[in-house]
């Protein structure tokens, strides 16, 4: 089956879907985007996407290319065309087109709207949580306005691919001796007495909605949050440590540069975690 | 006349050049660029350009997408396709299309080239160095890694669209107290002995090809040059500024941030800098 994108108002099969040189996405990385999570028909975590995808243009004053309705018809038929139960619908939003030059283009732009769907496995998923992922550790080298979701992801790419060179699934990006984040999740730990800890909301790292929703279940649970940084070295000696984002919803962390975290094995509280946000975030 | 532009092995109509959405340039900025400026079919600092170019690409594992001599085919014939006697060649090369995911390409992926050209006015330029140019200073949020010229150009983006709202021509760019650069321009300021004084060669600046040769123009004209970061203060008490690049060349700086740089007119060091420029840079 040949897979369909939307493009500017039009689906097309996957591989003619094109956009111009001059999209300011493509010369400037002058836009953002969300990777929305869809499970039988449910968009988990929608609204909160839809928030922060809101947030992201305003920072950069991006025009909504669409209301909100009309997009989630988008998202839909994006699904429905590629015949997907479960799949990552992936949005992405740019200034539009425009002649280059560094400014906003001076006579306005039409932004630009492209979505793609891919599947995803939840089951393969549920198998990788119960065996856990190792992480690396690298510099935190990215610019200091990373809570906007744009597509300058040049620092997370080359961060990954070194996770991935050195046998790792994710980076832990580290800034001033502290965690700020993955490459393309956040970072936790669990210490001790069972307090989760994870890099409070700032303007050095992305404000997850999987995070946030991750929250909410740890206060359901009455697990104690700390929002605050930790070391690397807090981090290894942890009693547990986990990833969350919406294509790894909560995935056990068994190993950091190399050291096991505790037994190296996947943990209680990120495994009753992992459960809890599948129901809540379900609900939208 | 409609313009043409270059891409991957075509030359289209500049409407119909298009990329494919999952070009890493698009969703990652996982690409770099360099912009040569033409004169009377002279390639100004040419081996500068394509020496920059093949560093850019080293540091980020892609490949040169052809050989250099190919290269200057295809510049040349863009040039003349659009029929510029002056113009400004703007080259772009991504690590190409391949299925959204981080780390780059298990499988390889062949880099995506582009170019376009626009016309340039030399004696346009000419004429707003002869008036000079307003800067604006804004904090330096960008990556550690600005020594690489990336598409990821976001934060010079907005310290663009920052310095035009505040009828500047550039931002200059603040890390730690020192002005770093530009967003698309290095900073320089000449102090009262007449010594140049411009930002080290670090990974906080783009090394750039015409600062380059304005350093070697210096010489020839005995003038001594400190690599050393300045700042602000310093800049607003200096004798002279004043910014360079391909499409700027050498070009005096009058006001920076509302305060006259001098007595608030170019000074004799740039021009003298830039006449000198413009014989050597023709060298190629």
């Amino acid at each position: 089956m040949s897979r369909v994108a939307y493009v500017n108002g039009q689906y097309l099969r996957h591989r003619d879907a094109y956009v111009h040189i001059e999209d300011r996405g493509y010369q400037f990385a002058d836009g953002i985007y969300e990777v929305c999570l869809v499970i039988d028909g449910s968009y988990w975590d929608y609204e909160g996407h839809m928030a922060r995808m809101e947030r992201s243009l305003n920072a950069l004053h991006i025009r909504m290319p669409m209301g909100l309705a009309a997009l989630k018809l988008v998202m839909q038929e994006v699904v429905k065309r590629n015949r997907l139960q479960n799949a990552l619908v992936y949005m992405q939003v740019t200034r539009g087109v425009a002649k280059r030059n560094h400014a906003f283009p001076k006579n306005g732009a039409t932004p630009a709207l492209i979505l793609t769907a891919q599947r995803f496995d939840l089951d393969q998923s549920d198998s990788q949580a119960e065996r856990g992922v190792s992480v690396i550790t690298v510099p935190d080298i990215r610019w200091r306005r990373v809570d906007i979701k744009t597509v300058g992801l040049l620092p997370n790419v080359l961060a990954k691919q070194a996770a991935n060179e050195a046998g790792a699934a994710e980076a832990w990006q580290v800034r001033d001796g502290f965690v700020t984040e993955g490459s393309s999740s956040n970072a936790w730990i669990v210490n001790d007495k069972g307090v989760l800890i994870t890099h409070p909301k700032t303007n050095d790292i992305l404000g997850g909605i999987t995070r946030e929703t991750a929250i909410a279940c740890a206060h359901d649970l009455q697990i104690k949050v700390e929002e605050r940084p930790f070391t690397v070295e807090e981090a290894i000696r942890a009693a547990e440590a986990f990833i969350t984002s919406a294509t790894n919803l909560v995935m056990p962390v068994v190993e950091i540069d190399g050291q096991k975290v505790a037994n190296g094995a996947p943990g209680p509280i990120a495994a009753k975690l992992r459960d809890a946000y599948k129901v809540r975030a379900k609900r939208g």
